[in-house]
């Protein structure tokens, strides 16, 4: 089992010994991934770049940062889990579609998007 | 390594092959990541928990849906790697939390939040 | 002065009395406002829409939902006054780019997106 | 009839028009206020603030980041007014609460929040 599978599988463990598979619909699961989301983005949005780089190596913001990555991660692999989706398949087989789309000569140093390279 | 680590290398080869170190701050992956989440929910937001359950396990609905899943998975991944977090960690750390939070014998069948329980 | 320019002129105050105008630039307060769409998305995200109908007319739920509608608005028009945009006008223009995308007659019942009818 | 009970009227005929009030349910608009504040973060997330302060006057990207200001604010006049809730009410009491709780003269300079001041 590799570490997706495994963290799914908690996942499990910890909605049903909770009687807890009724609130984690598709829907419900997208939603709190979302407002997990947004408490990640809530963390940094009133720190300049140069504060965050300087306060996230340690302490309190990266406490705090680090619980939001993980409740993103939590939800987004409970979500897929619950839809059937393997998170890790879907995500090699992006970044390979995004290398066909983004050919390091073309897409240097541009963020334009691939349909307008 | 395991897979966090081998997709975090891959995400890391991606952006410098393509001289998008620059993008790529805390700030503007955290934005990233809220817009994928933004767009994983608009796939779900008109339809009924039955239709996804009915769509989601093949075809459009699950390839789209699948999309959205890597795209807050690689945005995520590459997040926590510039600002030096380990997101398995962090998310076994707050499944371990989340277990002393909500005892089963206390939150079972209940959305209560833990400070209410 | 109508509402929303009446909320800008309320916002552009209470930014300079505080010295905060540092804080408000397009950016942040696009973070400011996804941050608080997450919140007002997490105040619902466990509760059935029978649950919600219910319970929205008054009491707890009401608050804090009007609360995060609130926040949102707040955050709305002041980014769109920072970026010089009149959010007003832009709404009603979108209305009525949205009667000719979707005329009632092809669009009736149906969540099928514009470019799909 | 304020500007804001009016965009709520025209929303109102617009989904009853096309028999959309199936589709419009609280989670539902939540959702798509969520998704929409995604889009508008999306707009923005690879830009500087330079960039976005000398484009967002004119062109392109004022059209983009326009849409996405009308795209948040019709869904939040939809979501507020399917929950019986007034949104221009709701911000002028939170700026009041704003008021209180970041007094000019403690609050001066700084993002921190009110219950660390």
């Amino acid at each position: 089992m590799n570490e997706f599978e495994d963290l799914a599988a908690r996942l499990r463990a910890f909605a049903a010994a909770r009687d807890w598979e009724q609130f984690h619909t598709p829907k419900n699961l997208a939603m709190a991934l979302a407002g997990e989301a947004g408490e990640l983005v809530a963390e940094l949005q009133w720190l300049t770049e140069e504060q965050i780089r300087e306060q996230v190596g340690g302490g309190e913001l990266r406490q705090r940062v680090s619980d939001e990555v993980a409740d993103v991660l939590l939800y987004l692999v409970r979500f897929a889990d619950v839809c059937g989706i393997d998170p890790l398949r879907a995500a090699l087989d992006k970044i390979d579609r995004n290398e066909e789309r983004y050919p390091a000569a073309l897409a240097k140093g541009s963020a334009t998007k691939y349909d307008q390279l």
